[in-house]
């Protein structure tokens, strides 16, 4: 809830035969992908090569008014994106979709992932007289398509190429004066599906609830390695990259970050959460009285963990439906209020109980710790925490904000030293056999790195968050 | 979840010993009473008997930045007011609390109610040369506190004497120079709790959640007809009008608007929705795969009624959890989408179900309808509607907004046009008599005349809203 | 043109036979009296008896915008203000023009002036049970209009019978729900004037500029003592408290706060200044090279001074024409950034010469040594001051914000004193006289407290300038 | 004053010996500046090599709040930008100073003038593979020295060496990571001027008035075709370039563009406006009773008018001191307001008088229609227009915003036309030959290609202006 991992970006495209309010569309997709990103966003319009757009710090609703969308107008494509911050500073200047300008006109590229040779790839075009304006990745990206697109016939042509030269997630969605193109990585780590607007629009999202959102039918997801073109010919396919690694959706995709009610991979997300709870209550059953989770993301799997044990499912607490971006967040001191202003605890619940809690995950364990504190000021008899994900102990280079090493609790202290610390009677995690299990039974190969250390390619030493930083505000 | 009944009102106040950070207290509080007010806010700080004090339109975290909540620096007393617009217009001349300097010094009031004759006092304090800024009670209530403490000794004695021409709901937070007072009307329509914080403040709330999110401890309701002084000399109280009717707590704040985590008169209210659940049960039983409730105000009821007839509980919808105020709003066509953008049903939940849907009450319908047709569109094979309200069929004169008749569905038509209406296989409305069993189980006594038309007093042939306004931007 | 003596107000009202755009006329009314008053302002649109309105803190352009405007829509009478604080704080509380209900529907107030019994009226309505939102005499005006129209007939005979208890300077902008009504105290303080607007509409501002700047023709001003009436029957005059006393218009109006192309009392402002140059010549010649006047409020006097001895009249400074409201300013430190950053010494001009520069006023005294400072750095040879209004002494209790007597340099040291104090060369002072030789040039008697303290009525012993103030932020 | 020739930028830079406020410094030199440009600014502070910045639409002193320039904090060099659009929309990825990274680091650059070949040189990089964000020519000019970058041993080599490339007007300031370059066209289109501050820092800026503000010292211009270097060796030169050609100052900028207490190539600006005036009355002598002038740019050569003939110098317009952005601008209608809004004629200077009405250019004609209309209605007996530039006939390519040919009055009737069309009795402009006798009183050669179509390089057929651009909100 507060203090947990990231996802760091959402993007958002459509194609229309006719020009018409793709920008409403945008920004109505970018609402539903919210939850991937609240840092900043922007919305490109595309009006018969004409590119309009607008881009700023804040939610969507915030930057987007009626007269901003406005402004930037009606035509027949548009990308967006939503961003919380990885790599680069929460600066304007990195604010995606990128736009820019090349020998064969405008393009905007709008990116969910992390590359692991951006910094290789940066420097190789520095060398060549290349120029940025920004720290992140869209802009290196930019310059690989750039760079085959002065030998190759078309603009889908040079992104295959460039894909030759990229490593590590990306999830594309690019925009040139006629096409709109979706890539993903070969090893598929971030999630990107097509979907279709009434019988004249195509569209691409990270996620499929921005499908829902707009009325928008799935049709499938973007195959790791997979290019999609759309264009008034309709949608291609470009595939050579398709197949040559085997895949690894990112372990949190499927199981935390997205929402539960967009479908991954043919399968439910809201199902593999449930899931979790059923192996969570496998793995470690006790007695108990009540099953409650931490609001928002701790609930599915409670429920899971309530079915399979038959222990009463019950509301233990009650989050503030307001909590905005209070300014009683930043300090270490702040904190601890947080906490309590956006939870409370349902002492009719928990009062005299046994209590089986569920959260998601244990970052740096000081949230879990006043969460546990709140039960057992309501009254709670046991508290029996149950974490629907393995203990995190290595760093993502593939676009998820992980903590460095010094923050996870779980590299500092062994299971019983974590229980001690957040203060629970008894306390398990998820294994990984389990949540690989979750997978298999819905047909996908996770990236499992982040727990197991296992990485599917080769990586930098260290983290290069920032290295080149200028600070831009 | 939209277009649905409203409450109009929260109010919070502070006395400390000594001079503190009372605002953010303040803000704190109603922080946590936002559900109950979205539309303008205010904070009122004594420092010495100086008044300092900001309000404005929005939510709380917007109004009050910190540089704001600096400006209005520190003090020993401090009384806030959320907002939601009843009578008048939705103005800034409204916003409360009401500051206003009379005879005696200046003088701060927070109001939750609706006076039923307040036109009558209006026209009696103009006729003898009072003017008015506002079109809100407050400004009325002012006058008939200022208009006694011409003749009583002291704040305490007016207040005690305006009661007795002040008809209709009323819970009140009045600050003066040198006291905090808390006033609640002798049918006690509208809930108002007393707590402490720490050793050296007491606080004052219209519900408790007030207490949890600044960490105060509830130590009792404000009867109903009590006016409890908070001063120097402690907490005192004035309780000439207790008892002197039967209390009538307005069935909403109990069953509906009140935060599930409050506690009314020493019943929490989750438990009463559970057992809305129960009851609902026990009226409509009905052959079901899940029982779904339509977020938040839905979800305790459908738990309840998950555990009375053991079906099993699902979660049937997502919210996206950056509601705010999107501008796809206003109109009646955006109203279709703003459903949509910010509900979407979980298909694997519902689909080829038997399905039991909870809401928490039906007003025009059109939600309702658009509600069933998205769990219809996810596959649902039956919708059951199950509503922990009776229907709606008479106008509020108490603070609660609800639509005149000629919106209301449950004036239109009966109870099978409903059905068919909104799309149901089948529909029950929880009965009256329930509704007072739940009050009867918690030893509260209900005003229930939105739904059996049973006024505990006279009031007015039709709803005076806002008929001598002044339009203000 | 810093650290100067402000005027408090100005007011602007429109009546127009037809519905129109009163409010975007009553903007452009507003922003030609900007300098009267840059802290605030507000417009109120009567649009069949209905009043709209917004008003809010900052400059005419940035509180007005586009939307802002027509959301408070069309109507066929409006009244505006512009506000310079002076009694009561700077709060949004204060902002007018106030608008209130009272018996007989609502009514707005737009006022330019100062009561000197406003204290006394306060009390006197507070102790019959009366409460106040503001501190400012806008609101006491309007309960002293209120009691007398509950014996009344009408709006303007409440008004006449108002004016036996106020005692001090106002103009008056009053709006009826069918009425437009200007009144002016029987010592016409401040300008009031009337105008035409095509054949349909008639308007009424502080200053003749404001018809200019819509194409309104000046038609006369309002007499001291006279109440003028505009509604559907035309144009009425109640002259019951003309000629009751001998007027006397704020020297300050005439002869500096107003724009130098308004006309009052058929005079020209500019002539007048012209007038102050000579016979500041007459009284202080002085053998020098070139004359220069301090912008913008000094030019008009020197090239009366220029044309008078035949010395050249020169650009001796240039003015940031974009100075706006920098923060470098609020401290006693920024303050000697801010005459360097708004002003600049054109040393072609001065380089090596005799020079007579030229104020309008020397307060403080700081800010005139700063400048003078300027011209000495640019290598003037030497500096002859001329200010062209005698010294400050005496408090001001009819609206002009003169500075406490600690402050005014003239109060703590002789002429010498202060020539030494500003480093100048030579210093001399418009005399009394001479002022009011000019006056009477124009057919004027004026009020010249300020410099002589003969006040034309019986003042407080001292200003009691906000003491009952709470803070409004 | 509205609907003129506009200039399009000014550059500001500071190097300091020690960290130190040099955000300050910069705000406050662009404040002097904003004359150069008003649409956005922006400033870039440098901390040990890291690059803060914050660019934005607006005016200096709206754009920079004193928490933003705290954000942005301290360093010890720094440059800054104000930006009129010309070439590229006036869109936020437009705004200046460029703040790029490249092979050696960060660069930020700002650019006052047009180059003629950006457009083959922008084709040029992106055939390489370059991507530009913005259309305008700072970017271009990145990739010249950033090409040379890759080959020369220092920035300030690459600088000179991309100078051989760069075609058309340029005056910059550049940032590296240690060092503050400035860089002026062989040509010197547009002014540059290099300054000290105190002990420790020196300064670049657009004109001198910019020292004023800051309290610095003028040094001396950067000479045409000049590079100077400021680091901590302190400054040094390279003069490869200088003397190629013959020096052709824009003639705006000397005449009419900078502010009169600027001084450029050792001369004052105000004293050649003067000189205009006095020229024009040599060339247009007439018999006449006052001498006006249009506030503010016509204001000094009608002073100089006055002086050679004789005639009284008298005010003949009050503008409006808090002319803003007012919204009643855009169209066509508005302009007709938006004269009589921002000026006011004196009547009582020009009633009944043969009046000399002097200004400094006429562009499409309409605004002096509407001015002299002003002075007929205020009544003047003749009114005998002055110009104190020649006839616009031709686009200027160097970064001057004059209007298509289509819409020069000049380019569409002879002097007659246009006399009769504004409505003048009598109309003169200052002959080409004048112009050029000021600046050689001045030691200047100027560019006078826009009244006599002599280019001093070979030009486009046609201004280029956004024809790549996508529109940017």
């Amino acid at each position: 809830m507060v203090n947990s991992i990231h996802e760091e970006c959402g993007v958002f495209g459509i194609y229309s035969d006719v020009t018409a309010d793709v920008a409403v569309q945008t920004y109505l997709g970018l609402y539903a992908l919210q939850h991937r990103g609240q840092e900043a966003c922007g919305i490109v319009v595309n009006d018969k090569g004409v590119f309009s757009y607008h881009k700023d710090e804040g939610l969507v609703h915030d930057v987007f008014t009626r007269e901003q969308l406005h402004k930037i107008g009606h035509g027949n494509i548009a990308v967006g994106h939503v961003r919380y911050s990885t790599t680069g500073a929460a600066s304007r200047a990195n604010i995606q979709p990128m736009v820019v300008r090349h020998m064969k006109g405008p393009l905007a590229i709008a990116h969910n992932g992390n590359l692991v040779n951006a910094s290789e790839l940066r420097h190789e075009y520095e060398s060549r007289g290349g120029i940025f304006h920004s720290t992140n990745d869209s802009e290196v990206i930019s310059y690989a398509i750039t760079e085959m697109r002065l030998v190759m016939p078309s603009i889908e042509e040079a992104v295959e190429k460039a894909m030759e030269k990229l490593r590590g997630a990306y999830s594309l969605v690019i925009m040139s004066p006629k096409k709109l193109i979706a890539v993903r990585d070969p090893n598929g780590y971030r999630p990107l599906s097509l979907g279709k607007l009434g019988e004249q629009a195509f569209v691409i999202a990270s996620e499929t609830c921005a499908f829902d959102t707009i009325g928008a039918k799935f049709i499938r997801d973007v195959e790791p390695g997979e290019i999609v073109i759309i264009d008034e010919g309709g949608v291609r396919s470009i595939k050579t990259h398709v197949g040559k690694v085997k895949p690894s959706l990112c372990v949190f995709e499927y199981v935390y970050f997205a929402r539960p009610d967009s479908v991954i991979a043919g399968s439910s997300v809201h199902k593999a959460r449930l899931k979790a709870g059923e192996y969570l209550w496998e793995e470690y059953p006790v007695d108990a009285d009540v099953v409650i989770g931490v609001p928002d993301s701790g609930l599915d799997a409670a429920l899971g963990l309530s079915r399979a044990s038959g222990i009463p499912y019950g509301v233990g607490f009650i989050k503030n439906r307001y909590v905005g971006r209070t300014f009683i967040q930043p300090t270490q001191t702040d904190r601890t209020d947080s906490v309590r202003i956006k939870l409370n605890a349902l002492s009719g619940t928990v009062k005299d109980k046994r209590v089986i809690l569920v959260d998601d995950s244990i970052v740096r364990g000081t949230t879990s710790r006043r969460i546990i504190n709140l039960i057992r000021e309501a009254g709670a008899k046991e508290i029996h925490v149950r974490v629907s994900s393995p203990p995190f102990k290595n760093p993502c280079f593939f676009g998820t904000d992980i903590d460095s090493r010094e923050n996870l609790i779980a590299c500092k202290m062994d299971l019983n030293g974590i229980r001690a610390q957040i203060g629970a009677d008894t306390l398990g995690f998820l294994s990984i056999e389990n949540v690989n299990r979750i997978a298999e039974g819905a047909g996908l190969t996770l990236c499992d790195a982040c727990f197991s250390g296992n990485y599917n390619m080769s990586v930098p030493d260290e983290l290069p968050k920032d290295k080149f930083e200028y600070k831009l505000t």
